[in-house]
């Protein structure tokens, strides 16, 4: 893993893919699948993301003011498939799962140190209405990385052979991931 | 193109699909590619979408309270590409691409008639915080189409070599996109 730029911050989620919430307060932390994500601002770097009322995330980011976003590769797909249909209300998903973490280099949120292919690390904005009314988490990117075999110099390289397992999951629904696995370099029509 | 039920709408874009946003009003419309978009809720269906304050879409879909959102396949990626870096302030972008529209079917918006795999009508709703700070427009879905041979019986079907110019684009930043062209079913881990 590589620092990116929090200028460039905003491209790790650009493409859609279905991403990982992680949260911590008060010595519990949790992980949590997320379809619903999307960047709202390049600069600052600003995303929202969907975090249901039942969910035992909600009430972590709500108390720390904190969460992270990291881009799970095609290699955690069960993974992905299992932290998206469990609550760590009543169990510890990285213990459970065999996850190992590592702290976040500014908010200390616990990462998975392997499969992904990038981390953000967000501070939350208060916007009651929106989380009220549509779930909606807004956040200000405070820290950024991602693995150099997929994202380097500020820009996503094609998917190939040699970063297969870091290819994003976009959730198709009920555990079918549609996976980007080719680019296609689109050229402006004259 | 097939009717979709409205409660497997916000299904259309669960995967974050780079989208088209068609816009019309007092005789002018515009079609705008965007990577921001998302479903806020299953049931009603809702979504959300990015629309800078310096395009054309903003203006239209601001005065009519209605847009659409559209998923482009592979086909169309450098349709996508162009109409993403052109304003339709000063041309018909659709005349100018030599585009046929056909009107949707509630709410009589401009919809591509070839190369999408879905169509979602949307009615706007009325954040005016959201649409100030976060360039963020809620929709209510009223209308969902989409190709059979790519989305069918409310699901997603896996993306294979039939359906290949249906498969969606991903936008990875100048011009290069991912595309879902593979799928991998996961299943939940005991």
């Amino acid at each position: 893993m590589q620092p990116v730029a929090l200028a460039h911050a905003s491209r790790l989620i650009n493409h859609g893919p279905t991403v990982l919430v992680g949260s911590a307060h008060g010595g519990r932390r949790n992980l949590m699948a997320a379809a619903w994500s999307m960047p709202v601002e390049f600069t600052p770097p600003r995303v929202v993301v969907v975090i249901d009322k039942s969910t035992f995330t909600r009430g972590l980011v709500t108390a720390s003011g904190h969460f992270s976003l990291s881009v799970p590769g095609r290699a955690l797909a069960d993974v992905v498939c299992t932290l998206g249909s469990e609550s760590g209300a009543e169990v510890d998903k990285f213990e459970r799962l065999g996850l190992e973490a590592e702290a976040g280099p500014v908010l200390g949120l616990p990462l998975l140190l392997r499969g992904c292919a990038a981390h953000l690390e967000c501070r939350l904005i208060e916007e009651p209405h929106a989380q009220a009314a549509y779930d909606c988490f807004f956040g200000e990117v405070v820290s950024a990385q991602a693995d150099a075999r997929i994202f380097t110099g500020g820009h996503w390289l094609p998917p190939t052979a040699a970063n297969a397992d870091l290819h994003t999951l976009h959730h198709l629904g009920a555990g079918l991931f549609g996976v980007a696995s080719e680019a296609v370099q689109a050229r402006q029509l004259r």
